[in-house]
């Protein structure tokens, strides 16, 4: 062989006078990461070919050639034999190489009117593009879980907490609702990352475009692009697409941090409001009794991965004047982590949210604990006429002086309570029972067990389209 | 006056024994920052107290109390005779005190079915939506800044770099394209991310919603928002708006990073490509020749002000259980910096971009350095028919013989270069020109003069939409 | 006048053409935070005028000159009177421009041998000296007073989490000794820090040093500084130290993070072991009964504005080419909020700690829950003779029984216990009692109570030195 | 085999009634990263088994036992035999399983008295320790070779550079040294770091100690530890050490980012001041001409990696509760990628300084562009007697005239000088010159080639100590 790619071991090209030292090799290569590229590297590759010829760049026998080429390095690839070298730096030249060795000079000609900075960002958005396209499909998994654990719980009532302290009873199904809003912003926000991730690049060529007559447009057809990048200098340079998903990413994982963090509290003794099956857990090297809720701590804690990810793409970018630097090939691992990281947390929750065994008992003991329904009883007191604000200072005093002695609201007789206000007649006590705080939130978003069904079913219907 | 809410310097409401520390006071206060909100939050009050007289809830002369006590608020405000307390917390209860102050019991009313979680969710999604639309309005005049002085610049030549290094011959027009391509992809998120800033959250209440008939599409239609948020415990804690913003207010900043780079850059001496006018730069307190841009330089170090933000908030959000919790109240100072850092930016670039002095001839010495028409000579060869590989090894060779002799290509003569390869004609040297180079890139994306007329027309067109 | 400075309205200076505009006047000027240096940039003035007296640089009468206008100036800053000025961009050149106004040309003088770049460096480590000292203060009342709730505590018992599942009895005292260890080597951090702050820039002029006979040394023991930096280029571009320091603030703030973390779970009516003094709480504006503890939740979510201002600043530096560029000046406001949100939190939780009101029978009741002592089992068994493994996997087979029955280890018959193993005997019982366990922890670091208290007075040692 | 730690494919210990779901096994293992700490691992246990046996606690067999299994164990890792396996989870069981398959019951004792939590911990800060040890090396070998060039360039000038515009004239070696000095200050916090990460966790067992009587300053001395650890509960939750470690090679990074800059744009055609040697450049697919500086800019684009470890530690440990959580397995991947960052890189600039070929002749052409020795002129005003402001503002305007004229200041005749400032005399050309200019900056810090030597060889005797 005489090609220039297979001299490499000597010098770069005819244009350097000793070869790229081991370390560096290693330092700049990216084959050993950026090789999961290779089947988007082929595909692309071949629209090119397909492109070159309808344009009488290269022969049919050449375009030809070239497709016989690639389907047996798929071939390689797929089966395990490809055999992925150091000195031919990336996906790119070893995928050329193996094929000039294996058709010869149509090889070579693959190479016509594009450079590795316009295929590299074309190979990158066909693989982004699909990967988010199976995020999409996991965040439904993960909705539906969370449908289905809601439509079983729409009536069974805890506490609803701010500040972690006792604020109003809430029905669970109403709680598990909350994390698939949550999650459905993030399929809505991955869709309108990928019509940005789906551009072409590919022409731009090495920053300016290419002096043979292309047509993008019919590239951009085949490969399933909506539309053609169209500035070549932009083209080969920008990566707002691969920040942008991170940042997506980093929301992603940041609800399911929340709900990591509401999991191990729950399941947490004093707590006591879930269980996790045993399959989600592991236990101690130490204490035999632990049963510990290692999925969502760790998932928790891989949130701090996927964020810095997003600082270490922003700080990549940052200050980059154009066009394509080498700083650029930093922007792969970030974003290869960020998509495994995404794709198996929401494939273990999708499998672990039906199994979360609900303790009802203890969920509603604490929703009797901590004058829930106080907000209920100012409530009442409005529709008797008082103004909220004098409501609220009336209930604020007799919560006081129940805490005092350690009683609950609807521990006091109808006296007591109209010693606070004389407005209090026998009808407050249905006010202050649970069921009837929950059932009385009944507006578009409210807690009401009528309203999560509602919200279950038109989720339901959106989530079918 | 006995209401609640001025009685706090005693305790905060009958339920407390003491009052809070002043140091406590201090620390936790937000009315010094979140008065900002104050008139979107009248705005929402005003809203609300609509839909309550619509419902029946408050009386129409209630209604009405508040509707001249809100006018009279605003122009307190807006006059800059607002007396805000810090015993008052924040915007939200400074208001009602006064509210109350002004009309009594209707006053007290307003805040019927409603919350401050809620309240404030509704307000800083009105003020970021307007904030959204400024943005959009710097974001159209930088881009057309941009276009003028593209359409200029259409046919002005000067190197086009990869790792800063010549690569080929690009125009200025391209380039200047190029960074208008990124503001559009920031003008294009910004209206993806205003349509989850507006939802409405009011009726969300404390958390659970409320037990009062409320009609929260009436309330959504009144401010404008496209939807209803359809769960309280997420509307209530939800800030998914506030670091989506910020991410796509990172990437303008990101883009004004790469600009500035290259401003800076292009007004070094050693490069001077352009000048910035006087009035953007400032001088030396030391030296008194220097004329420093200042401004792309300052601009550039405020990328890490927002990236940080970003941070700020997704730090935040991480592992934050529902509903609403105090760490919350940190949302604000990072997205108000981030607005102004976005607007005050933009709009001294929008300014600063008619003001540069482009110094052609220099640009266009550059570009005969470092052998930028090297990759026209390949495809040169390629076009006698050549394969690519082979093209580049033998074009490699004659740069690596030139650059020892410190020539360039052009100044080989025909003879010489036909030693590199027979196959070159006389015909090579309009290949090898600035202008040949430049006009041969000529299809969608390309940076020939012809194409960056094309592509401007064309930005024209969709600005004016 | 006709000082440079007071002509700033037409012109930067005579190399400039027309003046800086308004909006770069405002883009550019840090006056309106950089003021905050105002008394260091006096004392840094003052040091610098005496060495250059002590050299003949300036004669003796210039450096009185400038004494006596300095110390008017000083008044007229803590007085409240000195008039900032936007036109004179910062705190450097309104102190400049009001010496000359009060002195004439000794004022003019004073600006000799040194730059605003060296100037600005050596302001800014002289405060960041200070509030260092600051923060050690406030570490120490906060460590003080953790000692001082341990101490109380020293032998109360509560079950240690590990995953949120209760692990082993541990002592409070001893949970509260874990963050007196954290904000210890917060402490010394600080002080290491410190070290590489208190280093003087000064001399270094723009970038390059000066051409008068300075004497750095003797401004240096004038300042107090431990060195001098021994380059001048890096001297003035060197910001090593913001970011140091504010990554040690980090991971302050992240310590906080997680004491108040545990405060706020600590305090919900679920867990209930502790009780924060109304003073540092607040109430809903809905919710009649609510006490939320908003110190710990603000606190926790200040961590993100820290770790944001620590991306702010490395962003900031990212690439900077030597030696002083503008991107510098945005160091300021990231450091000065750093260090404010700090001291404002440490100040807060010294404050707080000792009104932590412990509620003991909650935390024993919490502790007999969960199996607690089952490691305590399984060593009992290995003293018996038993491999580890074999212990644990005995033990492990029991709490499932146990679990499965609702009942605890100690409820357990002694026959029954033997079932699991013939090596149990009798005195088993101690064994499995808190106490027990927590006792038996006695080594250097354990929980036993005797440990706690020599832990304690090492550290109250420690802290008086 | 009947111990636990076989039996997992059919529950995780005889706690639980199913086994850990494959999909489980595959997230929370950690196996795949962690064996990487396999050595470690293994010195410390042999520390605790020492220790054990000194205790009584096994008996002397059980340890002369678990030394012969550990040298085996210790001989197959290395020869690549041993086999990991993904249902032992981590590198600790994995080791615990293979040393009691080989040795049976002291193999199952090994784990008396200490847990995996105290196991990891101590395991990663044995690794860090070594690992700090070769960055101290490497950021040796890189300040040397940076001393060897300035050393040869001492009295080479360029043009020192602010805000990219010509400021003064500087000398290379100075401008060097201020390289060395932030990569010294970097040795110096690593040595901090050291420190505080040399101490000992063992003994915390799980997170309240042990009920062993062990002795944990025997095996701190074994393993060389310079303190124990204090608080059992702190010492298996703290992760500090990991968050200071990557903070502070993040500043490593940062100024590695601040050469390549400059790097990159020294080697760019308009500048030209050196040429990286060949070997640490690479060509381009497209262009034939290229040579691109590929290893500072990877470097460069490298700090984002880092920066964002950082966030990903200081995000993990925010808001983490006592003791232990599975988040922190999370520690583990970035904190290895940036040892592996920091090393390769320092590595391989340690390499390519001295493969730096300096242009003199264009740095000298540089210096003489700009008005380099403006400040020279005014500097000689003032030393003729006039205040420096009104020195600033004469020479100022002559800039302004020559800059008008496209001139230099030495290029005006004297006589011309002298209409600025009748001061100016036949002497002022020696000012004007560059050799004057850096030679009469001759103090500590300075660009004066005798200081530059002096601070060189400062700089060799602290080296070699």
């Amino acid at each position: 062989m005489t090609s220039q790619l297979h001299k490499k071991g000597e010098a770069w090209s005819a244009r350097f006078s000793e070869p790229v030292s081991d370390l560096v090799k290693r330092y700049t290569a990216s084959v050993f990461f950026d090789k999961r590229l290779a089947l988007f590297d082929i595909e692309g590759s071949l629209a090119h070919a397909d492109m070159l010829a309808a344009q009488g760049i290269i022969s049919a026998q050449d375009l030809a050639d070239i497709q016989r080429g690639m389907t047996q390095i798929r071939g390689e690839i797929e089966g395990g034999q490809f055999e992925w070298q150091l000195d031919l730096e990336d996906v790119h030249l070893n995928i050329e190489a193996r094929l000039t060795a294996l058709i010869g000079d149509a090889g070579k000609r693959l190479h016509t009117g594009r450079s590795r900075n316009d295929q590299v960002a074309t190979d990158i958005r066909l693989w982004l593009r699909s990967e988010i396209d199976n995020i999409g499909t996991h965040l439904g998994d993960l909705r539906r879980a969370l449908l289905d654990l809601a439509e079983q719980h729409s009536a069974t009532i805890l506490p609803g907490f701010t500040h972690l302290q006792v604020a109003q009873p809430v029905t669970f199904g109403h709680h598990l609702m909350a994390y698939f809003e949550m999650f459905s912003r993030d399929a809505e926000r991955m869709l309108d990352v990928r019509r940005r991730v789906n551009r072409l690049p590919l022409g731009a060529a090495a920053l300016a475009g290419t002096s043979y007559p292309i047509d993008r447009e019919r590239v951009a057809a085949t490969l399933g692009f909506e539309e053609v990048c169209t500035n070549s200098l932009d083209a080969v340079s920008d990566r707002d697409f691969a920040i942008e998903f991170t940042a997506a990413a980093a929301l992603v994982m940041t609800h399911v941090s929340r709900f990591s963090e509401e999991l191990v509290l729950w399941m947490s003794p004093r707590v006591g409001f879930i269980d996790l099956a045993d399959r989600f857990c592991t236990g101690s090297s130490i204490m035999p009794q632990k049963k510990n809720p290692d999925v969502p701590e760790l998932a928790r804690g891989k949130t701090g991965r996927v964020n810095g990810h997003l600082i270490a793409l922003l700080t990549l970018m940052k200050g980059q004047p154009l066009a394509y630097n080498k700083d650029n090939q930093e922007d792969k691992e970030p974003l290869f982590d960020t998509v495994d990281t995404v794709i198996d947390t929401l494939r273990i929750f999708a499998d672990m949210v039906p199994g979360i065994k609900v303790r009802e008992a203890n969920m509603r003991n604490a929703a009797l604990q901590g004058f829930s329904t106080a907000t209920d009883l100012a409530d009442y007191l409005v529709k008797k006429g008082l103004p909220f604000r004098d409501a609220h200072e009336i209930v604020a005093h007799a919560v006081k002086i129940c805490s005092d002695r350690d009683i609950d609201l609807a521990d006091l007789s109808l006296a007591e309570l109209q010693k606070f206000s004389p407005l209090v007649g026998e009808d407050v006590f249905e006010y202050l029972t649970l069921e009837g705080s929950v059932a009385s939130r009944n507006h578009i978003g409210g807690t009401a067990p009528a309203q999560v069904r509602r919200a279950i079913a038109a989720a339901r219907a959106k989530l079918a389209k």
